[in-house]
């Protein structure tokens, strides 16, 4: 197994022991050059002409191919933009016009919220019968049936790190005639992936997490390239035209993936991505995924020894989670007050779930056990009330 | 009347005369280290604790306001995010709902064809009879009947500078019962607009023409507050929920124009958005108006006296115009080529116009005349073959 360790390749503070790269990535030292120079150089120096001169319009495709790449998307099939929520929407927008003859969305309750609001957002503006159903994770399989017209799904759960399997839920859904959405927010970067051998119709994600964008990074959008060009774009922006700067004034949507991209593209996000994109030369998402599940589980071993207060909230077998370990604690917000204090950030996630993520590009063993000691000495000396696990006045 | 003029906040290039700051505006001087502080303070140092001890949670609406100051609405009425297709996209899906007895979209055909593209899309996904109508910007007044649900229209013509009166046209849209969504792209730090004054419902615009945001800076929109607390958002994202930490797995709109809000807002065009705001301080939009209006007279009078080529397509009214002025000419591509060569950046619009954007904060009179001079030169000595106006080889 290759090393896929690159600490040098990413500012980390002094003092902190970072476990939430899987809300918001640390930011790679190359990043403000490239930022700087977009700026400089070519926003202030071409102004205009650094749409074509400095290749701003090809950002979106182009980017889209380096996210491709560690997804297992092919050339020309991805394209970045906008942000996750509308990335969803344009999906399933597209999906559900697939099987005009079905009503119904199907989706998990362990999917992140935005995705379910968006579906919400959705059949409220289609009305005519169009329904969001969820049910619980497992249930998923058992409820995809001749009225689904799209399932939409988190491979990986934001808050538990449980992880669907893609091929055969997304063989589920095509066995009943239903169209495969796949949020990959919690995967890109986290995890192989392999969109193509999938065979899902849509997939999203983000680039804030685990491929360090930055924050408020562009998201991506994937279609099957055998749909790409039958895919009927909602938010048929100019940019998604097959000729934007003819202004014609009918729309006539653009080759392929193409068709996915809305307005304006944010072109300081887009750079700092594309940047950050580089850090990934030379890692193998095999070796990546075999260094994070050791990390977790030398986590988990490690926080049940030291901790006995937190009750693993992620699945135990690694096999089945994400690149996260999640433990629930009746007291959690408090408690990661405090640790963030101590400088190991990790996040809450309601009602009672302490968040820790693992990316082996800047953590390695060390970091871990460092992390856990500081845990395990919060717990003891900061929670002064041992039964109400009541913390010290600085933390609220 | 106040000096406006402030070149010295902008980055010009040398031997640059910009007359395209109605397509992307030049870089506040200011901006670059707002950026790398954002970038290296806040990013590097602040990790996801950036979102609450840096404000990032808060720009949206913080610049909102600031865009806000500038186009006569009220603080806590504009929200910015995302691209203006998408605003316009919420606008109109919003605006639909609020009419669910009337089935037309109607706009005219010199809006921006994204506009029209958006509203094809909505109309599209809607089905069930919803209709967009496109008028020439003349007939609009007298199309207004009682089965439209919508009035959009631009305010100033992306083509030719022509101006809608936006009370007026709002009182007719209001009279038959239809909603009222403006778009500001040409308008916003371009012209005085008394947004509240003239009482449409939604209003749209970008950031990146006349307010030097930046390339693909956030677009804004606009809801009347009596109206925000009704407005149903089709883009229902997590950040536009009333407690999107809560994480609740069904949808419920955040308070006011907080609903607008749809993903994780891009933070470092934001912070480039918020930064060049600054170079507004002081500055009274009716005397940038004034100036403008100056700027303009002055090339149009220089102009046909030195290039008689060319034939006026903006009107001659400056009542009725926004902040450029086009002229047509049948080989405009090719000399629109030829002036960027020499330094005079204006753009071209298919078919045949040549478009050039006064913006009082970096253009003076100077200016003007110099760039006509080029005008003329390039005119009378780079276009070889006077009847049929071929350019030399270097442009193409």
């Amino acid at each position: 197994m290759a090393d896929v360790l690159r600490k040098e390749q990413f500012i980390l503070p002094e003092g902190v022991i970072y476990l939430d790269g899987n809300s918001l990535g640390p930011m790679p030292v190359s990043v403000p050059a490239r930022v700087s120079g977009v700026m400089n150089e070519e926003w202030a120096q071409m102004l205009i002409r650094g749409w074509n001169q400095a290749g701003w319009m090809a950002m979106p495709t182009e980017v889209g191919d380096a996210v491709g790449r560690l997804i297992g998307a092919p050339a020309g099939s991805v394209v970045m933009g906008d942000t996750l929520s509308i990335k969803v929407y344009q999906a399933l927008a597209a999906a559900v016009k697939m099987r005009p003859d079905r009503r119904v969305i199907l989706s998990d309750t362990g999917n992140f919220p935005s995705d379910l609001y968006i579906a919400e957002g959705l059949v409220g503006l289609l009305g005519q019968g169009y329904e969001l159903r969820k049910v619980a994770p497992e249930e998923v399989a058992d409820a995809i049936d001749d009225s689904v017209a799209v399932v939409m799904l988190t491979e990986v759960d934001y808050r538990t790190g449980r992880k669907h399997e893609m091929k055969p839920m997304t063989e589920a859904a095509h066995a009943a005639g239903a169209v495969m959405v796949w949020d990959l927010a919690h995967s890109a970067g986290a995890l192989p992936v392999d969109l193509a051998g999938s065979n899902c119709e849509f997939a999203v994600g983000c680039t804030y997490k685990y491929l360090n964008g930055g924050p408020g990074a562009p998201a991506f959008i994937y279609v099957r390239p055998d749909l790409a060009d039958q895919a009927e774009p909602a938010l048929s922006g100019w940019l998604g035209h097959r000729a934007p700067f003819d202004f014609d004034l009918d729309y006539a949507p653009g080759k392929g993936i193409e068709r996915m991209r809305v307005g304006t593209p944010p072109i300081l996000q887009m750079a700092a991505l594309q940047e950050a994109m580089k850090v990934w030369e030379g890692v193998d998402m095999n070796d990546l995924r075999a260094a994070s599940v050791e990390l977790q589980e030398q986590f988990i071993e490690e926080v049940e020894k030291a901790v006995p207060q937190l009750t693993l909230a992620s699945p135990r077998d690694a096999a089945v989670r994400g690149s996260q370990v999640s433990f629930r604690f009746e007291h959690g917000y408090a408690a990661m007050q405090a640790l963030i204090h101590r400088g190991v950030i990790g996040d809450f996630r309601a009602p009672d779930i302490m968040r820790f993520g693992f990316t082996p590009l800047y953590l390695d063993a060390d970091d871990v056990s460092a992390a856990v000691a500081i845990m395990r000495d919060v717990m003891e000396n900061e929670l002064w009330d041992v039964d109400a696990y009541k913390v010290r006045g600085r933390v609220t």
